[in-house]
């Protein structure tokens, strides 16, 4: 029942594809990426500016491919936290056709809660807590 | 007097930004390769799936670079034909502040009529003259 | 035991940084895949060219993230083969300090055995079993 | 005229290629970037870690594409300075082939000297002029 509340759409580019014809797989991780900063943006835990304030920082990333993306595809990207840890947090990730629900990827990232001007990871703060357990605590 | 009958939106992603943290040079130009086959989409000269039927090869493409493109931004590309020979065309670029109308930055791409089987530069096909002189002749 | 009896140079480009002064994390799936295609290549399983005959396909693909690369850093990518089977093999990459030996990531991919002209998965093919076994089978 | 005092490897990725099968145009504008930025370094013009010191802003660049470049292609990247204003500079550029001397692709690049801390461009220092014409300004 991995049903995501946040979906970000993702625009293929031509740009995006590779001698295969279809979406080069580390572009995969491109939109994962982007799906996990506009979750965080969309619940006001980073403002799109200050890149020094981002607060995480990515500890491992995983994508498990099902089906190629086209460039004709339309795609919205799936973002879902799974797990809270103390210094942690695992999001779930779903790449889907946003016409027909069908699933090009599914992956999962680990995120570290981090300090950057003081280069060191910190406890979630408690504002990110309460902000990610409102959203998808549930 | 630039001004364009076809524009098509950009989605700035987060890993289109380099470590200034604007939006990377290169980048700019994978903006007008997108706009530029969007145009040829948009008008029926390219049907966007089979590559080798795409027609053209790019000889030569320019950017000015007026303003930093940040993540932030709401970007919009035009494209529009002007110049058209026995076996080029010349195109006009634009990116442009979709919010303000602001210019971020200006380009030109020549591109020549290529058999991609024949591996060989050929003229203009009609269909595509009497196409781009109807849509962006005047 | 993770020695690696390939290694593949990775040169960091200026183009490979982010927004965060380090290089991006969708490039250490770039570099993980150059590892991949090299080590076939190494051991005559793809010759380079036609991109038809690539003969596997991308299942599924990890990495861990232990230290930034940064734009003077010098990497290598160990690339080896850790479990065949029927119709997949599985990859183990490092990404490391060519000058230190220091980790700066590591991960996994699972290929399947792929026929593009069919579109089909397939058993890996004799001789790739005799070659990678042969190489990476201890 | 165009020989080149400078020359840097350009190693080609799987990743830089296309829906065409060859290098995507855009990649063409990250090499001359790394090309100008190895050029710089090899000058002691930029040390290579500090962004915000790195002095020069892209004003234009301009590629004109003179044959494909290809997965197993070895290239190097020329640049030479040939015109030195009061703010500004304009870099030639060549991606040859390193074993054959042929040329896939020559370009240029406008740089204006740039004060990122002020955000403001700058008359180009003394000891770029000295360094810059000592090497390349015969």
């Amino acid at each position: 029942m991995q049903e995501f509340l946040f979906y970000h759409p993702i625009v293929i580019r031509y740009g995006d594809l590779d001698a295969q014809r279809h979406v080069n797989n580390a572009r995969y991780f491109t939109f994962l990426e982007e799906a996990r900063v506009q979750y965080l943006k969309n619940l006001g835990l980073w403002d799109g500016t200050d890149f020094d304030e981002i607060g995480i920082i990515l500890l491992e990333t995983t994508c498990t491919f099902k089906a190629p993306i086209r460039y004709e595809h339309k795609v919205r990207a799936g973002v879902k936290m799974i797990k809270l840890g103390n210094k942690s947090m695992e999001l779930l990730h779903s790449l889907e056709d946003a016409e027909t629900g069908d699933t090009f990827a599914t992956g999962r990232s680990i995120l570290v809660a981090y300090d950057y001007a003081a280069e060191t990871s910190i406890p979630v703060p408690d504002h990110w807590r309460k902000t990610l357990l409102t959203y998808d605590g549930k």
